[in-house]
């Protein structure tokens, strides 16, 4: 029976063929363990030099790193593995020799790793976290058409762009002048007033020169945008989205958690409600903390929100920001149009702001009038304003960032490590 | 009770309110109709004169198109409609009025259209494009799922591409050259030797100078690639994927395909095994036809493609095409190398190819030659070839493409209808 590691549980006490990579290995005189990888997991083949041919053994003794082959053997619970079973292998096929695999099971540099990243995904680390940003993927699709949301896909080449045209890519689109989308929300609002509730989830492109371990030149983000939501409608969608994810990563990713070392009893706490403080109690707890210089008006980083987040055990929400630190398209609040009425959720543990988001200005006049307040070019934003002019509504939304979200959820330090082929500063290739 | 118009089903002989928008009003004396949607549907506001306040029948006769309201009503079963519901109105309350919509229940020019794509998505058959549309994403998604597949989002900046460098979007990278995918094959073969099974579903680019039915300049593509899958596996895979997103549209979208006027039972008949002619075959098909130009060795256009469907009532897959026509990492026929293991997907009723795939070249030296025959650098396909150098397996993979697919289901003429903001020659705004 052909089959796959993932796939083995169902035929124990059977003989089975799995095309497979040799991961690494250790024999003595008359055993060899190998370990085996098929993408789909990890198992050990036990190969017994009384059990098989000599030409079998000798193979099982002799197979280099990342060597492919075909492992028959028999399937067996093994209750010491994570895994749970192993092989008792009868027959070994090489398909095709690895000679001088370059990445071998001792310490390499980052560089070097990120140099050769098509070959270092085959780690059990990278593996491990492949799969559960896919898992982040899977559950994000999943709560989403659960709620009747439409996927909708905003164009990533536009001639213009939210925030001013600094930190874009820039592309010849034959005559005309083009660029990569940082953001497809503007589109998102305009079919959120076609179809109500809405999401994209696809590439976006920041072309900032920072070396951060949160920063990447090209990362992907999940928006929602909905009609008739208003601010607190909005929280509570996000605070309900992050938790499913979490626990869905918990419910599916057990294996990759352990692989990773993974403390999950942080993760377990992550469940709706999320606390909420203001940006002015969070200038004010960081005034207790010591950060004397940051006065109200200032914009966080990086320490700033580690400090606030160590005051918690779930991710935060910081609401109402200063007007003047957040862009031109978010609702003031009516009451204190000194602040707008959105919210940044920052994620425990110090993996910073997970999400952006607020309540849209609906209002065609107000929205005028902020676009000449940021020097934004009318006829650029025309069908965005248009929006306003025809059953405007009030309608909020969020932007979620795929990579630090799975960062944090792995736990690991870096975003480079949680997409396939991280684009850096400096780094495009693979 | 407030709730959407995709769930009044749930509260039939209750009173409902609906935060929505008006899409047509047809009045007499003493009765209203409102044609009201909210994203989730479309569903009928009746008025009637007697059973409202003298302000409330007023604003049902005087409302404008695209206003946005609050709807309260009494949800009844309704037989003679489509959707199975309307709404006895008991009030109703404007949130913001819409003056002189551009886009009127009268016939429209598709440039007038096209440039108000942002509000032309509210249109019922817009509307119903679009649902369709996210259940084709959705159901790709269960597919993959559902088989163990984990998704891989290749990146879109790269510093080199699979066929050259035509017909690619150019931008500054910092200090390197970069160009927009127009493909992330070369990177799920990575992942498929890293994972097994991967897919991808993300945005692609082509800065091609076409203006046909068929082509966008930016548009969505899926792209599986699995290890250990030779030619047939593939195809088998590619029937029962298209099969699936079919059905589960049959399925899941039953009043869209309806709003569309879809000839449902073509679709029904979309049932895996496919037809599949090989090129050579296809050759004679078309002299049979009166095609007498064509000539082994070349390639087929748009009108070949169709002549070729009129011959099937499923999609037929055209295999073996000549080594010549198709790119460089093509698996030729070991028994026969002037043909490779490739087959193109072509859809019924003229929506032309909608797949294209094959086995891939998992041998380092013939890899190795044919890029050098392709005249294409060693250097940037050096990570590319080392795939071979490292336990190379037999590997094969497709990519469909989203719109096409989409217009075939849908059964619309042109894919500029098919995403939500379609990127054509001279056509970038909104
Ligand atoms: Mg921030
Ligand atoms: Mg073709």
């Amino acid at each position: 029976m052909k089959t796959t590691i993932a796939e083995v549980k169902n035929y124990v006490g059977q003989e089975v063929t799995i095309g497979a990579w040799l991961a690494n290995k250790r024999s003595s005189g008359k055993i060899a363990f190998l370990q085996l990888r098929d993408g789909t997991g990890f198992i050990q083949g036990v190969v017994e030099k009384s059990k098989v041919t000599e030409e079998v053994f000798q193979i099982a003794k002799s197979i280099t790193q990342e060597t492919s082959l075909y492992v028959t053997g028999t399937v067996r619970v093994d209750e010491r593995s994570p895994f749970g079973y192993e092989l008792s292998v009868t027959n070994l096929q090489i398909i095709h020799e690895a000679v001088d695999y370059p990445i071998t099971p001792k310490e390499h540099g980052v560089e070097f790793l990120m140099d050769h990243r098509h070959l270092w995904l085959r780690s059990r680390r990278q593996h491990a976290i492949m799969k559960i940003r896919n898992e982040v993927i899977r559950a994000t699709y999943e709560f989403f058409n659960d709620r009747g949301f439409v996927k909708i896909d905003p164009p990533i080449l536009t001639g213009s762009a939210p925030e001013g045209t600094t930190e874009l890519f820039h592309t010849k689109y034959f005559d005309e002048d083009a660029y990569l989308s940082q953001s497809g929300q503007l589109y998102m609002e305009a079919a959120a007033m076609a179809l109500g509730k809405v999401f994209s989830f696809g590439p976006t492109f920041r072309a900032e020169k920072s070396k951060t371990r949160r920063h990447l030149i090209e990362f992907w983000m999940v928006e929602p945008e909905m009609a008739f939501y208003e601010f607190e409608d909005n929280l509570k969608l996000q605070e309900e989205y992050v938790s499913y994810i979490v626990q869905s990563v918990l419910k599916h990713c057990e294996l990759e958690l352990k692989r990773l070392e993974r403390d999950t009893t942080k993760l377990e706490l992550i469940q709706a409600p999320f606390p909420r403080i203001t940006y002015d109690e969070a200038i004010q707890l960081l005034h207790e903390k010591g950060f004397n210089d940051i006065q109200w008006g200032d914009d966080f980083g990086a320490p700033h929100e580690t400090a606030i987040a160590e005051s918690f055990d779930k991710p935060v929400f910081i609401t109402h920001y200063p007007t003047s630190l957040k862009p031109f398209y978010m609702q003031p609040d009516p009451n204190r149009p000194k602040v707008v009425l959105c919210a940044d959720l920052i994620a425990p543990e110090g993996y910073g702001e997970i999400i952006g988001g607020s309540e849209r200005i609906h209002d065609y006049e107000l929205l005028k009038q902020r676009l000449e307040e940021h020097h934004l070019p009318l006829d650029a934003y025309k069908w965005y304003l248009e929006l306003r002019q025809y059953g405007s509504v009030p309608h909020s939304g969020f932007g979620l960032g795929l990579e630090r979200t799975v960062a944090w959820i792995c736990g690991v330090d870096h975003v480079r490590e949680t997409i396939p082929f991280p684009r850096l500063l400096n780094r495009l290739y693979p």
